[in-house]
C-alpha cells in the first residue's frame, strides 16, 4: 500500500472530500468528454442552475476546472477540465470499477 | 473514460462519499496493514473514542470492515477489512498518488 499516512493524510482526505461533493463526479464525467457550456451541463445533469453554478464555482476554486466566458450575445460560458482536473479521471475510473462490482452486489442481496 | 454515468452514477457517488468521511481513509490505511484493536486505532489516529466508535460502526454497516469481539477479561475487540473493504485500497492508492502530486504543488505555490 502506498505510504500516504500520516504525513500526507490531509491531502488524501481533501481529495476524497472533493470527489464526495454532490454532483462533482457527474460534472467531471461530462467534462472529461470535452468542454461544455453551462446550459448543456444543466440539461445533462438535470440540476437546478443555482446548485450547478455553486458547484462549478467550488470546482473552479479547487483548480480542477477552467471557466471561459465569451463576450457574445447571448453571453457564452464554457467549462473545461484543467490538468489537475484530468488527473482525477483515473481515480474516478477506479471508483467506477469498484462501484460496479461492490455497490451492485450489495443491492442484489438486499 | 469508464462508462459510469449516468446509470451507475449513484453507486460511484456513494463510493466517493464513503471515502470522504472524516477518519475513513486513515482507518482503512491502518487496517490495510492487518487487523487492529480498538485501542490501537485510537492511539494511531489520535481520535477520541466516541468519534472512532461512531466511524467504525458506519464502516461496519457499509460492509467494509468486520468487527470481532472476544470474551476475555478485559474484553477484546478487533477490526479487520472485509473483501469489500480491501477493494477500496486501489482507489485510495490512486488518491494518494494524486494528492502527492497535485495537492502539494498547490501548497508550494500558495
Amino acid at each position: 500500500m502506498a505510504d500516504y499516512a500520516p504525513n500526507c493524510g490531509y491531502e488524501v482526505e481533501a481529495t476524497a472530500r472533493l470527489l464526495g461533493g454532490k454532483w462533482t463526479l457527474l460534472i467531471l464525467y461530462y467534462l472529461a468528454e470535452g468542454k461544455q457550456r453551462f446550459g448543456e451541463l444543466e440539461k445533462l445533469l438535470g440540476v437546478n442552475p443555482r446548485t450547478l453554478s455553486n458547484r462549478l464555482s467550488k470546482l473552479e476554486a479547487a483548480g480542477v476546472l477552467h471557466r471561459e466566458g465569451y463576450a457574445e450575445i447571448p453571453p457564452r460560458v464554457e467549462y473545461s477540465l484543467t490538468e489537475k482536473g484530468r488527473g482525477l479521471i483515473p481515480i474516478i475510473e477506479a471508483m467506477s470499477a469498484y462501484a460496479e462490482h461492490w455497490m451492485r452486489v450489495e443491492e442484489s442481496t438486499a
